[in-house]
């Protein structure tokens, strides 16, 4: 299949032009390395090191024997991206090509400014180009399980049959996001739902869980061929952050009490279902929605488990609780499906101990370069709109 | 109170300015003056004469003893919002800034990125702004009915309590939005009910039905304090379409087969309505729904009561039904409730009929201005992303 990647320079979209391309898939893709200035913003780096685009095409054609079409560009230039796919005309694209961090949005106003714009404008125009130049390609359009935020009852798959006041309908299950990058998602997942009911556009809305994870098989051992990882507060998430810390020896940060319960899923699982997704596509006209996640785990489990793998590694691991920056429930209800993905055959790794020393292994050959931004470590960007260091508030987990 | 109307040039904006301040309130608006631009580039004009602002105002002090605090500017200018609120120290803020048409924002990919950007960012401003200079004003946004759609299913204000599954919660009620404009106010609404959970902000979100009508009594007789009402198929809304098109004799276009159940009230209803949810702020911290219209009516029974009025003042007013140039469902549910502004006092005016008779009287000394716009009476905007001008499909309303 054709298969047009948004944001191809990034964590899962590099990946991803590898993962498809071992499949035997074309890939062409996008990016206006706006991921890379992001992170460099935040004063920090991706703890691999990555290389120059050219470099990675080249590399990438030596691995792989076949070409990455690749164009620098943005999606909010419409002439730009609807040319490249009215040129590619690809059975599938694959949107990654967003702001993906809840506290970048919260910086300030002009960070949630530019996260809507970015965002929610160029994911409006990958549909209006969609409709334009390929309106029987499949949009696999990257949603959050953050979208849902935590309701007291089950989360389902996007929609919901509801009896109210006597009477029934399917109707889309509430958003309750809890960042200004999570309520992006949530507008593009109402835009492209819309999009897919008046113009006959197909899409599988992914509701992904909390990628961790630093190598997929098929990268192999050529250094240029590595995804990013990164470990600030913003672009670092939950268990890669926690890797990186493990590593420099500083104890890991969990947020409050640390008994918020998310899904979490390893690069390869991603990688696995996004590809289920590609290969398995909608109806035309239909508009689908996938919760994509291995399991769900509390953050203290996840730092234990990080702790565990530490061990294994030989590293002493510390977690500490920092007051939480984020205005978020720290005790709730967590139940969301995640059927669809397994009915089409996703295999989840279920392992992942194994899967954090890999990272610990990849990641203490860097130690010196994580190390020389030890203090950008501690968040410091509030949901209140201020910017406060965390501070410590108790050094072991607080067990439930 | 001092009140702080965002869009004071508008059809609702100006006129609230005056019922406001003849209630005694202190009043200061910001327009950009897009409506007007906006009309222009559809070909078309106000029914009713419209003046400069700088008219305007000197004639609100002349009527009123009372100068409106007014100055040009644009929401997407954080600077010069932020400045303006701090300055004023509103207690209320009425956010009636938006770029408000359907049709308008499915012309095509430039002017749905238009109305995101307009709508979206505008109302994240204001938001930020208040967080910032007047975090204990109470913001009464204007959202609209048509951001629930028509599900199957009695439409509560805002939330619903549902079990699922055993368990219970009180959600957000499902939107489902009929059109870019429509999917820009549901993101306001998930963006300020998220602003009041984080920064403990208090907002009134007006789910508005649509609104008629060429005037309320305190406008007096002076044609300088007369709001605008538009005709064309964007900024033009049913009735006053209708009453626009009986005055010249132009068939009434119905689209469909005219059984669309919608939420209507007169222009009086509406500053009635907003005046009630300005004058009976909400708790600190609080985001509340109201669902604000005077009765639903069928598209096909409000042509009904124009016809009526219009024989009344001696028009013989013809119904057309043209083919439906908008994505939506004909025959439906539809029953919302509208009980939170009765409780607080609002009493319905219940007479379509007298308040269309008095729009016509209004309208007739108009009727060669209109009868110039002729061309643009019917609708060509296309929820397909085409144009094409509708054509007639039946030339008496179709009985359900």
């Amino acid at each position: 299949m054709r298969v047009f990647i948004a944001g191809v320079d990034g964590y899962l979209g590099w990946a991803l032009a590898q993962y498809l391309t071992a499949r035997g898939h074309d890939v062409a893709g996008v990016d206006n390395y706006a991921r890379r200035q992001w992170v460099d913003e935040m004063g920090s780096v991706s703890a691999i090191p990555i290389y120059s685009m050219p470099d990675r095409l080249a590399a990438f054609r030596e691995h792989y024997g076949k070409e990455l079409l690749f164009r620098e560009g943005d999606l909010l230039d419409y002439q730009f991206l609807r040319d490249f796919l009215s040129d590619f005309q690809p059975d599938a694209i694959v949107h990654l090509g967003e702001m993906p961090s809840a506290p970048y949005s919260m910086i300030d106003q002009a960070h949630s400014i530019y996260t809507h714009t970015n965002n929610v404008n160029g994911s409006l125009n990958v549909l209006w180009a969609m409709r334009e130049v390929c309106p029987e390609a499949h949009l696999v359009k990257l949603g959050t399980m953050g979208e849902y935020g935590t309701p007291n009852v089950d989360i389902p798959e996007g929609f919901f049959e509801i009896e109210y006041r006597g009477r029934k309908d399917r109707l889309p299950f509430p958003r309750q996001p809890g960042s200004f990058y999570h309520l992006t998602k949530v507008h593009d997942t109402n835009n492209t739902m819309f999009a897919c009911r008046i113009w006959g556009l197909s899409a599988t809305d992914i509701m992904q869980g909390v990628v961790f994870g630093t190598q997929i098989d098929t990268m192999g051992v050529n250094p240029v061929l590595r995804s990013r990882l990164d470990f600030d507060q913003c672009f670092g998430t939950a268990i890669n952050r926690f890797a990186c810390q493990a590593v420099i020896g500083h104890p890991l940060t969990v947020y409050g009490v640390g008994h918020q319960k998310r899904g979490f899923l390893p690069m390869r699982d991603s990688m696995q279902c996004l590809t289920i997704a590609i290969e398995n596509p909608p109806k035309a006209g239909e508009y689908r929605v996938f919760n994509q996640f291995e399991e769900c785990y509390t953050v203290d489990e996840l730092a234990e488990k990080v702790r565990e793998a530490g061990s294994a590694v030989g590293l002493d691991v510390d977690i500490e609780h920092f007051d939480n920056p984020r205005t978020e429930k720290e005790e709730h209800y967590y139940n969301p499906d995640r059927q669809h993905l397994i009915d089409l055959g996703y295999k989840p790794t279920h392992d992942v101990v194994a899967e954090v020393k890999i990272m610990l292994q990849d990641l203490l050959p860097q130690r010196d370069r994580i190390m020389a931004k030890r203090e950008i470590v501690v968040p410091d960007i509030r949901w209140d709109g201020t910017r406060r260091r965390s501070g410590v508030i108790s050094a072991s987990p607080v067990k439930s």
